[in-house]
């Protein structure tokens, strides 16, 4: 791959054709965050499928999926089953989005990354401690959270990348994303992203939405990240708590516009 | 039955009933949508109870609840387990709501939906397409959207209710809700409910309410639609996108009047 | 234990402690409220992690968290796994919390309900109708709703204390926390809190963060009890409804200060 380098003009791009394509997306994700995952999605122009069930999960994946999340958030042997029962590597596989949240030294959720890494999904996304402890150099953060910041985790995601042949997103105060040649970071978005639920999985979602329309991992992936931390600023900026700011986040991301993205996009 | 026609009148008195009663409703429902389908049940003045283990969905159905909703938005094998648990066809079985989300394509809910059916639901709630592929003459939707238009499915919608005795309520910029003797269309709503998630659900588990307090599935189906979709009108009024919309929806839900109802209903 | 009194001081030390040391709280919780609960506890200050599969429940309460809340509102297999794979009683166990909704009538959570009594939980929290329950003099409530008033629920409260050797919450329109030895009530809190799904399942939560940190399980019990309702009634004073009140009850838990509690806390 030649090096990219991403711009706003890009950004609104994949923006404009996630509205206009409004991409079905397959979540097989955790059940804390489901709902705001599903209304993050349709915020954004996408269709949310939450179809994840063993006897169903492949056919969707197959027939009907544009994009695929795949969220380890909640590991229940139920949702396992489904999510092992798609075949990531049929040539009727769309892009898909692996999170593998609070991976390291839980052992489920673990082992069932360590397996789907295997199969290379087009995006990996999580914070810092679990990309690290993906690529086998860390043993996880504290719960859900980071315990490194973004660039301590910039090797490992550059790694992850090159056994994929894929994007790595990195999320954080500033987002890195990596493919195998190039790093995109991106400095918006706002502190209160880590005071609301499920934050991390909207984007995961968000991401398998972008890939799904976009040229390559690593232009989807740092689009879907500017987008929804833009939207984040702006959300923020009316927000009076994080009661407020998750409302007005959906409210954001479904009336951005360019405009928008052009005075505030921070890509570097 | 004599043919019905449902006036504005007709319609407060269902949701004042509803207030005054408080019907039980045991939900067995998606998981995507479960605290929303509860929020708004309570917003109608129903006590929402989400029962729906196998070895507790009988009890709860035979004791307790005033109406059951059956949603099959994920069919995981625990919860298809509880559903196949009751005894529909019990004298102490109360009314019921059989949601067939995105039945058609899709094998595990369209076997379930299909056994369910021959249970005959006191009302059946759907899109065009689910409604449809539920009456054995589609293939269903785009996911959870429909692709079809409210009206294509009025053929199938009174198939259906001459098979289950009951009402079957097609959702979409119109509603239809029609028995095998009467048709209603209520021309109330706004396109901001396919915008967030669970506006169908929520539907499901306020026509549940409705039929628990009615004279009949066909009054009380076109009462809840009638009441949900006004509310959405009053919802979108101050709405600044799909969150605020949400959240101002159990706001209207919670304080619709008679005036409101009476000012604005479109039926026919 | 000698009999404690207490006080806004009292209740404000909670308060900061809980902000300051950020407890990682692990939720075996319902999934009709996860989101909501998980959300409550990061306005709090706390962290909320949802780990409640079998292979994952024991080794993350003996690792990682602080605090550890099980609800029986949803009892499926796979999470009754999970809830029974925890050592209670290990040396590592931190404290913990019982919400035993809807106890009663219903054989799988009742059943699950008694077994845990018997690992004694560190604070015991539900509306009077489920303690009296699990005291075993009475039948439970009306869905997840109370037919008994919180002063009908003081004998049951007392006992199960001695039993359990901690503290007992009941909640309703004035809160009873008690003791072996020591009784406290607190007369904050708003009538929506009723009209919202979870407001139950999140003081649950939000027990077992302060009991992470406070010197007692009544201390903690009573402060969180405190904390919540006095931001209740915060978020009740510029609601239009349940919508509103539930997205502002998330901005005043973040927000509240010390003088809210001075100038409100009503503790006898």
């Amino acid at each position: 791959m030649p090096p990219v380098s991403l711009d706003a003009r890009t950004v609104i791009e994949q923006m404009e054709a996630v509205r206009e394509r409004q991409p079905l997306i397959q979540c097989l994700t955790n059940h804390v965050t489901t709902g705001f995952v599903a209304n993050v999605l349709l915020a954004v122009g996408a269709a949310p499928a939450m179809v994840d069930s063993a006897g169903e999960s492949e056919i969707f994946a197959r027939e009907a999926a544009d994009g695929v999340l795949v969220n380890l958030g909640t590991p229940h042997p139920a949702q396992c089953d489904g999510i092992r029962a798609i075949d990531y590597g049929a040539d009727t596989m769309p892009p898909w989005v692996l999170d593998p949240v609070a991976v390291g030294s839980l052992p489920v959720r673990t082992a069932l990354a360590q397996e789907l890494l295997s199969h290379s999904p087009t995006v990996i996304r999580g914070n810092a401690s679990e990309i690290v402890a993906l690529a086998g150099s860390g043993q996880g953060g504290r719960g859900v959270d980071s315990t490194l910041g973004t660039d301590e985790a910039a090797t490992a995601a550059r790694d992850l990348a090159a056994r994929t042949h894929g994007a790595v997103a990195v999320s954080g105060p500033v987002d890195l994303i990596a493919d195998a040649s190039s790093t995109v970071r991106i400095a918006n978005g706002d502190p209160m992203f880590t005071e609301i639920t499920g934050g991390g999985c909207a984007l995961g979602a968000v991401t398998a939405a972008f890939v799904a329309v976009s040229p390559s991992p690593l232009v989807g992936a740092a689009s879907a990240a500017a987008v929804y931390a833009i939207a984040g600023e702006k959300a923020a900026g009316d927000a009076a708590g994080p009661g407020t700011f998750a409302v007005h986040l959906l409210d954001a991301l479904r009336s951005l516009s360019a405009a928008d993205i052009m005075s505030r996009a921070d890509i570097s």
